[in-house]
């Protein structure tokens, strides 16, 4: 279950201090977006929006709880009123976001949301930490399985993930970036992700000979056999495995040098008559290895990948940010933003206006039209998810969240889904009325501050 | 709740074959260890031993997860009592644990587990995730306040870890690792350890001024209070800060040239009359800056390390694995290794007796004496934790673990600590009882094989 405690304390003293202040019930609005995109990234896959939403509608905060916030000096000084407040704390506030599977660049809002400023500053954290993880590990599924050039890719990484929950929400993340499934078990129960394993080395050391271990994995098995061969020795361990025949789906390379040892196996099952076997290949892959198999022509047919995956190795972390855009003050609109030196952000809540070559990040409330005649006008994609604290409709699934990321990959200029670095390959305007409220902005946050 | 599905379908699939095979009460030891270390990294904390043997001893299969498992296709081989099995699961075995807080290298079992083969095989999945990314976090603590010379650290990662879960597990393992605490309040409440927090640059934009914001934090925090100085401008917010005099702790700064911020603002506190006033840093800190920082000699009084500790950014995963070494075959014991190229691993159940200077890896039922007269003898770091299914006594707590840390980095020699590439300056050997068995398995391999 979602615990309200699963933030920073800031965010509670803060809130503290807003019902001190009687600012609580002011609404505010606050963008989720990234800064920056990592090295050798040109967009991200949004994902973890449904583990958002399901934080948002169940955040309480228990009885236990409260009683443990009271002992913390930091909020020796909340007024009374806060405790009653933290008790009956409901979400009551409205999320617009881009649906799971949505292809983003740098400074598009991937959620905004609208509530009483105390409800918009408790989930910062939470929300935070479940959409940039899952959005990273979905973008790096989409440039492991890109470089996979159409083979099968199933993320191996549970052990490695960053704990066994994180390891779950990889694997479905990495299926909506496009892997077939996961070892996941969990992952596979509780979000329906297809699932595949079959044995490991130890099921081969378990018996006193390989060929004994191979004989019943094959009973247990029958065409979806993978025999690992490299527990010993894997031209061996492969001859073992195609002496038992049919049926099999193949065999999985796990070490050493996959390039000669998967054309040797290849070889050794066609003589044997298993032109179908197949060949998986796994154990520290990553896009760029990868790459280099299949530009070599490897008769590879699946990879398993885990670590690089689960753990985004190349760029672990990604700079979201969740930043406070408007405020309401007694009916008035008040804009704001933050001027920190390299981490400015844009006042106003956003808009994301996708036209068929560009985006433009406009005030919510612009409706550009095309600056072309006969051009599709542009498609807003930040939706409607969550109003007044009531979730709109079901929201998709990781399968359907996986075919958006599918469809929206394949309309992507290909120079953009380069595994390599490049400048700015795929163009993001902000709109004219957006900056000019960032400059009606500066000039009275200058006159406010003389 | 620990969940039995959190593991690797392969997992499941080896059960249900060492039912089929009759294997499954077989005992067998298997080994938890790092293949090697992370560049930079001379040695690691073991941490997350707590996580581990929760699991252990409340994992369970509910009969929802065995009906799912019933609709997998690579089950539906699976004898008819392994389901069976699979519900009355209860984990019977032996753990042989080091304590956290314990400094470990490279080939040094953290974990030695040993039970019937089916309750030793679902685990490894768990076990692998929840011990290496503990232990990798407080390792990389370790570091960062190693190169704050003394100046407090506090964990500031949740919203950039991977999933709110597992910046949960960060704080922890930070605070294990030489942090003073986190702002993870889930942290704090289900750990105990100590909690940071006041406010963020939304506080200071909630209000209509900087300075109104201001002397209404002071109200609410006292002399806890630490004003975010860098909302507009870090210098003018400082000035701000100081305006309003006693209570406060200090102010943060989170942007900008950290050097000339820092020495400025000291500055201004002093002449002010606010010295005892401190300033925190924070901002994509980690410990390459931190150590610049130090030898700067800048008036830094504590640190917020967020995204870089939390995710161990320059090393975001450890080649932790999980390997069988032993079996007990009708009351015999068969020694076993994988012998695949660059991932090869050493027969029999191993134990580490750490020398005044040196570690050497033997088999766990030796007892190597001093090799000179007058010597303290070797403590044997792997203890007995969990016997029959049964935890020995109650695990060391977080703080417990924190301070078996510190006492141990501090007998560790200085070079052992550098946050630089070394070549292993720490002495770890096998024993030679250990090699000369690894030799005969060999030899018997060669044997069977033929």
């Amino acid at each position: 279950m979602p615990a309200g405690l699963t933030t920073d304390l800031y965010e509670l003293t803060m809130s503290a201090g807003y019902v001190a202040a009687g600012k609580h019930q002011e609404r505010a609005t606050f963008e989720l977006f990234l800064r920056r995109l990592p090295r050798n990234r040109h967009f991200v896959i949004a994902a973890g929006l449904a583990q958002a939403v399901d934080y948002l509608l169940n955040l309480r905060f228990s009885g236990p709880e409260i009683d443990y916030l009271r002992t913390l000096p930091q909020l020796q000084n909340a007024p009374p009123e806060y405790w009653d407040i933290l008790r009956d704390f409901r979400f009551t506030g409205d999320v617009w976001a881009v649906p799971e599977g949505t292809i983003l660049f740098a400074g598009e809002p991937i959620l905004t949301l609208r509530a009483p400023m105390i409800e918009a500053q408790i989930p910062e954290t939470f929300l935070l930490a479940t959409i940039s993880f899952q959005t990273m590990i979905a973008s790096k599924a989409a440039r492991v399985v890109e470089a996979a050039c159409g083979r099968a890719v199933v993320e191996f990484g549970a052990r490695r993930a960053h704990s066994p929950e994180a390891g779950v929400l990889a694997a479905r993340a990495a299926y909506i970036g496009g892997c077939v499934g996961s070892s996941n078990v969990e992952a596979g129960f509780r979000y329906g992700i297809p699932v595949y394993g079959t044995a490991a080395h130890s099921w081969v050391q378990a018996f006193d000979d390989e060929l004994e271990s191979f004989r019943r994995l094959q009973q247990l098995l029958g065409p979806k056999t993978v025999y690992l061969v490299d527990t010993y020795d894997p031209l061996e361990g492969t001859r073992r495995a195609a002496s038992l025949g049919e049926p099999l789906w193949g065999v999985r390379l796990d070490s050493g040098n996959l390039g000669e040892l998967s054309r040797e196996a290849r070889r050794m099952l066609d003589a044997a008559g298993l032109k179908d076997a197949k060949i998986m290949v796994s154990g520290d892959l990553n896009e760029y290895k990868i790459l280099e198999m299949m530009a070599a022509g490897l008769p590879i047919d699946a990879l398993g990948v885990g670590t690089d995956l689960a753990t985004s190795s190349d760029a672990p972390n990604l700079s979201a940010v969740y930043k406070i855009v408007e405020r309401e003050v007694k009916g008035r609109k008040v804009f704001t933003a933050k001027i920190s030196e390299d981490k400015q952000t844009l006042p106003g809540a956003k808009q994301i206006f996708r036209f068929k070559d560009r985006d433009v990040v406009g005030y919510v409330s612009e409706c550009p039209t095309c600056d072309q005649e006969g051009m599709a006008p542009p498609v807003p994609l930040l939706r409607p998810t969550v109003i007044g604290g009531v979730l709109l409709g079901a929201l998709p699934d990781a399968h359907h969240a996986r075919q958006h990321a599918r469809e929206s990959l394949d309309k992507l200029p290909k120079v953009v889904r380069s595994l390599y670095d490049e400048d700015h390959p795929y163009r993001v305007e902000y709109s004219q009325e957006l900056l000019d409220l960032y400059e009606d902005f500066l000039a009275n946050l200058g006159e406010a501050r003389t």
